[in-house]
């Protein structure tokens, strides 16, 4: 097991781990996957937000306050698409439109997604590696009572309002997984971490996409999740709407019920510990932690914990 | 003459008198050609530098200090582009680049510049006729004793340093004139009126498409220039400079000789009254008057002094 670390992140919340991570593993010890269900075009420029989360958080350019998107943001751009009467639903910062404009550009050229998401990682300084979790277009649909809606509709425009009755990942059943994240699949990970994201939206879909679950299963690496729930909340996002409204348990026994057929250990909070055992109950082992990530001192905590928990596993 | 009155404009210096020309004229009675010689393709997105410069100045956007683009401008995302170690010789303003956004996504769906300029005029409030010269590409190309350069990289990038040879119109032969633009010439207009742009490369990209010149000498309107150069120096731009560098006079002589084929009349600056009877030999008529636009009173009242002589031309 002399390979890397391989991380699956969503957006913001999985970006806090694998910021900590990248202060414990360097260059090409840490691989990255990143969620892409959520990209989406917007003015015919393609936002990648789970991809840009992580490039962000990586480089030290993340808002702490807002919790998303680039901080000293401005936001002239969205008061002149106003002034235009353009469209104003998605809340696009100045800065933020650099890396879509660029990234944009470099794709009309050509290239793929993947090296897009080296190069613009590269030229903000980044030394690990972040992977989109295919270069095919995968688009998450939110399947509501009142009929589908596209991810950024739902989660954006109707600010996760609608009842969710289930999920679709277009373009799955084509979509070939990331050659690097498969490489380093292949090359004796230390282990595999699912960060605290979202298991329908932001998980799910890089579990789906073919091959990728065999080839993390078959890679004989301990796989640890860091809940994403803390003492049946979400610590950002719809996640514990989605597990009510799916009938799911709202707590870290969901996550674990969700994850089960994958997963060696489950990381969870302090104040889940005392369903601790029935989680173990389930087959896999559990890491009690403090999983708040308030600051970079926890974020780094809680990825060592993570990596220690899974080399225990390991053993 | 029951017809608009027609104004051939380049960017900033154009905009005052067309901003002036509106305050007297509205609807359907102002007809603009703008040049789009100067447009290019930057990260993707088309701009027209042109064409802003009188949308932001007919929609109260312009900025008065800075002498171009958006007033209330930040500059967010060229200081994320330079982040991203991306191309940044070019500035573009977080609220000038909604509408290089805006344009782009709907030329992209398929819409002609001229379609995609109308419909930002409208969504501006704009209600007097702004038109591109045509919906063809055109690309002024400046020749230098180093070779030729793209406009905006003589303009912007090398900051006009480089010496004028001369200048091609890339594409102007397959290019069509604008239908609004020749609808306006063939209903009896009552003036064609060129702005105190740059002759060079404002001007002569609309003269030079095919058709142009003649549906204007076949009019039956006065035609009538406002120097952009007064007392041996352009207002703004390398226009004196071009003029020196071909070999021209720089003054209003050089413009009354570089258009004495096409004028009825050229409006001059006071302080260059003393050149009117040289002018009047090369067969045009003069007008004197206040041809610094320094603020809105004296854009109306050139706008109206420069519609008078059209008149008196034309009785």
């Amino acid at each position: 097991m002399s390979g890397p670390v391989l991380t699956l992140s969503g957006g913001v919340g999985g970006a806090k781990l694998v910021l900590g991570l990248s202060k414990i593993l360097d260059g090409d010890d840490l691989v990255v996957a990143c969620n892409t269900g959520d990209d989406f075009d917007h003015f015919g420029l393609r936002i990648c937000p789970d991809i840009d989360s992580v490039l962000y958080a990586l480089s030290g350019l993340s808002d702490q306050q807002r919790g998303w998107g680039r901080r000293d943001e401005t936001w002239t751009f969205m008061s002149a698409i106003q002034d235009l009467k353009g469209p104003d639903w998605f809340n696009l910062g100045d800065g933020d439109l650099a890396t879509h404009v660029l990234r944009n550009e470099f794709l009309r050229q050509g290239q793929s997604l993947n090296a897009v998401t080296a190069d613009l990682a590269t030229r903000l300084g980044i030394t690990v590696n972040v992977c989109p979790m295919t270069d095919d277009p995968v688009a998450t649909v939110v399947q509501t009572p009142a009929g589908d809606l596209a991810f950024q509709h739902y989660f954006v425009r109707e600010q996760c309002q609608p009842c969710v009755t289930g999920f679709r990942f277009d373009g799955i059943a084509r979509a070939r997984p990331n050659g690097r994240v498969i490489a380093a699949l292949r090359s004796e990970p230390k282990a595999i971490i699912i960060a605290p994201s979202n298991p329908y939206v932001s998980v799910d879909p890089l579990l789906h996409i073919p091959g990728m679950l065999d080839a993390i299963k078959g890679a004989n690496a301990p796989i640890v999740a860091v809940s994403p729930i803390v003492g049946g909340q979400a610590i950002k996002g719809p996640a514990a709407k989605m597990m009510a409204e799916l009938g799911n348990d709202v707590s870290v026994l969901g996550i674990a019920q969700h994850y089960r057929d994958i997963l060696d250990g489950l990381v969870i909070d302090l104040q889940d510990a005392h369903l601790a055992a029935e989680i173990e109950a389930m087959g896999m082992r559990v890491h009690v932690a403090q999983t708040l990530m308030t600051d970079l001192e926890t974020r780094v905590a809680l990825a060592q914990a993570t990596l220690d928990f899974a080399s225990e596993i390991a053993q």
